[in-house]
C-alpha cells in the first residue's frame, strides 16, 4: 500500500524490550490511528506473536513494516530529538517537556527535517538511566500523583494523539498563509544525536585530561553537558564548538 | 481510601454494552492514571470478570465502584452535558465538538457545578441513533482518515487526558494570583552582564592564542559567542564553563 509521503513519517515510536506483545499491538493499532507508520522495537520480549497481531488490529501491517534492533543507540542514531518517556520525573539534568502538547510541538516542527523519536520503556521498570542518557529531553505526561502510570499501549496513543494534533495545526498554519517567503538563507538545522554524543564524548575528554573533573560529587561533567544539550546548537554552532575544543586541545592541530 | 473531593469526581465516565471485558479493566485504569473515578456501565456483556480486574492494574477499585445500569436513560438523567464519542461524525443535529481539548475546557467548566458524562459506544458498531439522542453534544477525535477506530479503552485514555490537563489549567489560573508557592530549591540566578563578558572575552583570548581565529571572514568568535549569549547559561553554568576553558587552555592550573 503507498500512501503519500508526510512529515508523520518522520516520527519513530521505540518501545524498548516490551514485555506483553499485546502491547506492542495495541500500540502499533494506536499509531495507525494517528498516521503514525515507523515502529522500532528493542530488543522485544516475545516477537512477532498473535497476540500482538491481534491486538494490532488494523494497524497489523506496522507490524510487518517494524524494526527489531539490539540497542536503542541503533534506534535513535540519526535522530534530531530523541524523547524518553517516564512515569515519573528524574533526577536527570535532560530538558524536560512539561505537557504532552509542548513536547509534539516541537517534535512536528523538527520532523519536517530530520527523524525525530519518542522512547518508552518497559512496563514495569520503564527506561535505565543508561537509556535515558541516549535521550535529547524527558517527558512525564502529567497524571494523578497517586497513581501515574499508563498502560505502556495507552500512554502511545496519547502521544501519537498530540503529535497528529500538532501536525494537523502546523498544516492549518502553512495553508492559511501566503506564499512562503523567498529563502536565501539556509535553514538551520539540529545535529544529529550522533554528533551531540560526538561532542559531549569529545568534552568529557578533554576535561578529564585537563584535570578539570577531578570532583566526581561536584557533578561537574553532567552540568555542563546539560548546558549545551538544552542550549540546542545548530549543526552549524555545534561544528564550531567541536572545532574550537579541538583547537583549545592541541594548539599545534590548526584546523 | 477517602480522597479529597473534586471536580474531577463529577466526570462520568459511561460505556455502553462492552464486548471485551479487557476494554472495560482497560479503561478504568486509563481513567485511574487521570484522576477520574465515576465509571458507570450500560449493560456490559460480561462484567465482573478476571480479565477486567487484571486489565485494570491499580485502577481495580473503580470496578469494584462502577455503577450497572440497564439502559443509558440511567447513567446520565442528572447530568448538565453528555457528550458521546463516534469514530466518524454522524450526520446528526447535535452540537459537535471539533477536538478533544474543546470538549475538555468546556466540560470542566460545567463540572464545577454538576456533573457531566462522557459516552463510548460498543466497540464495533458503536452508538446507535436512539443513544446519541440522550446525548447533548458529539465528539469525533480528530484520527487518520484511512483508519480513524481507536481501541475504546484507548479513546477514554485520551479523552481522561484531555479532561485532566484542562482541570489542571483551572485550576492553575485560579491559584496564579496568589502568593508563590514555598521554594526550598535555590534559584537558578542569571550571570550578570560584566560575568558573561569576562567570559566572551576570556574565549576569545583562548581562541586567538589557539590559532582558531585565522580567517575572520568565516565570522567564528561571533558565531560561538552568539551560540554562548542565546544559551542563556545560569550564573553556576557560567562559572563551570569560565572553569572549563581555564582548564583547557593551561592544564596545570588545576582550578
Amino acid at each position: 500500500m503507498t500512501e503519500p509521503r508526510s512529515t508523520l513519517d518522520n516520527v519513530r515510536i521505540v518501545l524498548v524490550q516490551t514485555w506483553h506483545p499485546g502491547n506492542i499491538g495495541a500500540a502499533a493499532r494506536a499509531m495507525r490511528t494517528m498516521g503514525l507508520t515507523q515502529l522500532v522495537l528493542v530488543n522485544p520480549r516475545q516477537f512477532p506473536d498473535e497476540e500482538a497481531t491481534r491486538m494490532a488490529a488494523g494497524g497489523e501491517f506496522l507490524l510487518e513494516q517494524a524494526h527489531v534492533v539490539e540497542r536503542l543507540e541503533d534506534a535513535v542514531a540519526d535522530c534530531g530529538a530523541v524523547v524518553g518517556l517516564s512515569a515519573r520525573l528524574r533526577n536527570l539534568p535532560l530538558p524536560q517537556f512539561e505537557e504532552g502538547d509542548d513536547m509534539a510541538r516541537e517534535l512536528m516542527a523538527l520532523a519536517e527535517d530530520m527523524p525525530v523519536a519518542l522512547v518508552f520503556g518497559r512496563e514495569r521498570s520503564g527506561l535505565t538511566n543508561d537509556e535515558i542518557a541516549c535521550c535529547t529531553h524527558q517527558l512525564s505526561l502529567p497524571a494523578n500523583p497517586d497513581y501515574p502510570i499508563l498502560n505502556l499501549s495507552q500512554a502511545v496513543q496519547v502521544c501519537a494523539h498530540e503529535l497528529y494534533r500538532a501536525w494537523r495545526h502546523r498544516n492549518a498554519d502553512d495553508t492559511a498563509s501566503t506564499q512562503a517567503p523567498a529563502g536565501g538563507r539556509e535553514k538551520d538545522l539540529p545535529p544529529t544525536r550522533e554528533q551531540m554524543q560526538h561532542f559531549q564524548q569529545s568534552l568529557a575528554a578533554a576535561l578529564q585530561e585537563a584535570g578539570f573533573l577531578n570532583q566526581p560529587h561536584a557533578q561537574t561533567l553532567e552540568r555542563l553537558q546539560n548546558f549545551y544539550q538544552r542550549s540546542s546548537p545548530t549543526r552549524k554552532e555545534l561544528s564550531l564548538l567541536q572545532g574550537a575544543l579541538r583547537a583549545l586541545v592541541d594548539p599545534a592541530k590548526k584546523p
